[in-house]
């Protein structure tokens, strides 16, 4: 294979490449990095390419391959961050003014692990100031570019990340969801995005945007780069008050293993209102994709979500930015800071509401996990906006543009429960459209299998965008 | 034994009795009613009193014993509900004026556990208002007084089954913990209380004071009745969000296997300073008696606690209280009114802090029992103040009287760990005095199995309050 395609693969093809030796990680980093150099100006994917340090991991790489001292599929493999994972001597921005020079002296923990596994760092993603953005929200750095088509937004917030794996800028990436922002990037770029169990990746080391929704996971070109990821990323930290101490199994072994007899459930009021078509008969399709592998689908009624969600956002992402609206207010994206000042009108009874919504609806989705295996929706109701809209219409109905991007992915941020985002078709303009799957707490192993099962049997994942290169 | 003592029985002495028939439920039950007509006065323990209904349940349970259905050590046994506790078909009060003739048509869940164990429920104790209370503040129904002396508190805000398992007007009783609530009055009463763990006990059919804070727990004249009514009212409830599906053991069978080995840690600084000198010195005398034991003293510094646990309480009380606030606001007691309304100028930012401190000494607590077994602590830091004390000085300083009440309790309703509080001696007024010692999450038989071995080397449990009759 010549060295010009290395881009097209996956961690689980490049990593066979890289452990036995057929390709060096020096290569691929070299490959990747001039990629970026060609291609970053189309998609404004990454706000910090690392050249040097990532060079210098991929040399160490080598010398440890070569010296038969081989960690695992991430060993050598060039990765992306979204730029709110610190990175020690490399700036981390947020995509905002504010820590626009901002270097920390430590990785974030999951930075460390996955340096631990091997991985090569090559640079950090473009993404919505401090994550506080769905669609066409600000970034410091400019806007991202869908690599489907330039006019249209990655969906956010981590769209940098979503870009660079989608336009072969990277082997795969990392992200962080608060309402969705990995899966809704993933979907609206073409790409698999798992977030997982609240707490089961440490958030030590990401700026926050709020505590109780924030979780850290990983954007892939394949649901098993995803399992690969998630195996490295994943466990216990002392230093974020919020992760668990549950066992991490490895992700990959269960993948195989098929979806016959798992019941995965459907609310049809619920996923296919206020959707757009294409995206209806895209998910439906899926469905029966998975039904025909041996699925049961069953339809059910989902627990409600309300604005709960939205209310701790809201006060969270303030209290954190508390003291920089304060002093720094100029410095932020105008609709960002909009959106922030808005945290100080709720009220701590707002919050305690808020707060126990969601302790209800996490035991209710507990109690509909007692009967099915995955729940279903859309990832997003709608293909990617163009970056000139603020409003969309979706079903006859004229509303936000953030609306129907961000309608489905908000309740496993309040819930906790891992949701992954998977290729399940496109538009008639070619545009990529996602299929959510949650399931039971701490069971990321089912959610992946089933994306898996559906990625092998469908060819989704074979296309390529517009900014691909030779 | 004649009859007339039965009062002076725990659950442990009186179920041996139920068991071979030697003595009938009625008869106890009786006896309990003719104590309560003839003292309840003194201490204003109970709001209200149900005779035909437990003379009803008293009968049901002799019938069953005489035919060999013999449930277990509650079957036959008088307990007392803090009026909180939903019963159905009788006037649930919370000792408010709002809820005077407010008749619940459904038992709490605990309550239904109790019973299904087979307790006979006598009566509904007294209580603050709403459970907003630590000393001295308000009953719509007139305050409670103490066993031991009647011109001083109980404490609260479960002060009625503190009063009423004092003074042998019940075998046992529950309250409900939210700041302490069933550790102060215990321990001013000179009983054991014991707050579970956070979720232990489904707090369902009980009127909230705040969701993330409140516990139902049991309050009773020995270690070993604890675990009794521990074992009865402990289990996963559909019914309860914040409930735990964790595995209910026999909370008996570890309590005689003594503390030999067990680390009991002490942070002299948080432990024994601003406390009363004869606290001080009874605290200090009962962790010799442990170290004389078995166990293992060691210095630790505990995690700060800071306001997290009353901003939280502020906001969600009134949360809950919203509606009444607007259209009864005069049936309030003016304290309470006062108290919820503070609630209003919690922001979410605010809470949000708060969330955030809960999940960080929570957290800090967890590492801290890596190296520990128990935390120890006085359960109140000065003996029962008077009724009319609105300032109490300590240790040099005037402070509210609210404030040594409170100082050692509210760090366990924010971590959620268990918490027990065993009487370990008297002022020189005659006054009981608690120890406290918290455990690990969900880890309550330790803590029962201390508190045991310190009783049964102790005789502080022999001794009998003023108000005990004949």
């Amino acid at each position: 294979m010549p060295n010009t395609e290395l881009h097209t693969l996956t961690i689980e093809e490049l990593s066979r490449l890289l452990r036995n030796k057929s390709v060096s990680p020096v290569e691929v980093t070299e490959l990747y990095l001039a990629r970026i150099e060609a291609l970053n100006e189309q998609t404004n994917a990454y706000i910090t390419v690392m050249p040097d340090e990532a060079l210098t991991d991929a040399r160490r790489a080598e010398e440890e391959i070569m010296a038969g001292d081989y960690r695992g599929p991430l060993h050598g493999v060039p990765i992306a961050l979204k730029d709110l994972y610190d990175t020690a001597g490399v700036r981390t921005t947020a995509a905002s003014k504010i820590f626009a020079n901002r270097v920390p002296d430590k990785d974030a923990t999951s930075v460390m692990f996955l340096r631990a596994a091997g991985a090569v760092i090559i640079g950090k993603t473009n993404m919505h100031e401090f994550a506080y953005g769905v669609t066409n929200a600000s970034s410091y750095f400019g806007p991202t570019h869908n690599p489907w088509d330039l006019s249209r937004v990655t969906g956010g917030s981590s769209g940098g990340s979503g870009a660079a794996v989608a336009a072969g800028l990277c082997t795969a990436a990392t992200g962080s969801d608060t309402g969705g922002s990995i899966r809704m990037p993933s979907a609206l770029c073409g790409i698999v995005g798992l977030k997982p169990t609240y707490g089961r990746v440490s958030c030590a080391g990401l700026i926050p945007l709020s505590w109780a929704l924030d979780h850290a996971g990983p954007m892939t070109k394949s649901v098993f780069d995803a399992a690969v990821m998630l195996n490295a990323m994943a466990g216990w930290d002392p230093d974020d008050p919020a992760t668990l101490a549950a066992p991490v199994l490895d992700f990959t072994l269960e993948l195989r293993d098929g979806v016959e007899g798992l019941r995965i459930a459907v609310d049809p009021n619920y996923a296919f209102s206020e959707i757009d078509e294409e995206v209806e008969v895209a998910v439906k399709q899926a469905l029966n994709v998975l039904r025909d592998l041996g699925a049961e689908l069953v339809e059910v009624t989902a627990p409600q979500l309300a604005g709960a969600a939205l209310t701790i956002l809201n006060a969270e992402a303030t209290a954190y930015h508390e003291e920089f609206l304060e002093t720094r207010s100029d410095d932020y994206q105008p609709d960002v800071r909009e959106r922030l000042e808005k945290g100080f009108s709720v009220s701590g009874i707002d919050y305690a509401h808020a707060q126990r919504k969601r302790q209800t609806i996490s035991r209710e989705f507990e109690a509909l996990f007692e009967e099915i295996d995955l729940f279903a929706t859309p990832a997003c109701a709608v293909p990617a906006p163009r970056l000139d809209q603020t409003e969309v219409t979706v079903a006859g109905e004229t509303v936000s543009v953030r609306k129907p991007i961000a309608q489905f992915t908000r309740l496993f941020n309040l819930t906790g429960l891992p949701a992954i985002t998977v290729p399940c078709g496109f538009s008639g303009h070619g545009l990529p459209i996602g299929l959510q799957l949650a399931g039971p707490r701490l069971d990321e192993a089912t959610v992946l299998r089933a994306a898996y099962a559906y990625e092998q049997a469908t060819e989704w994942h074979q296309r390529r965008p517009v900014v691909w290169g030779s």
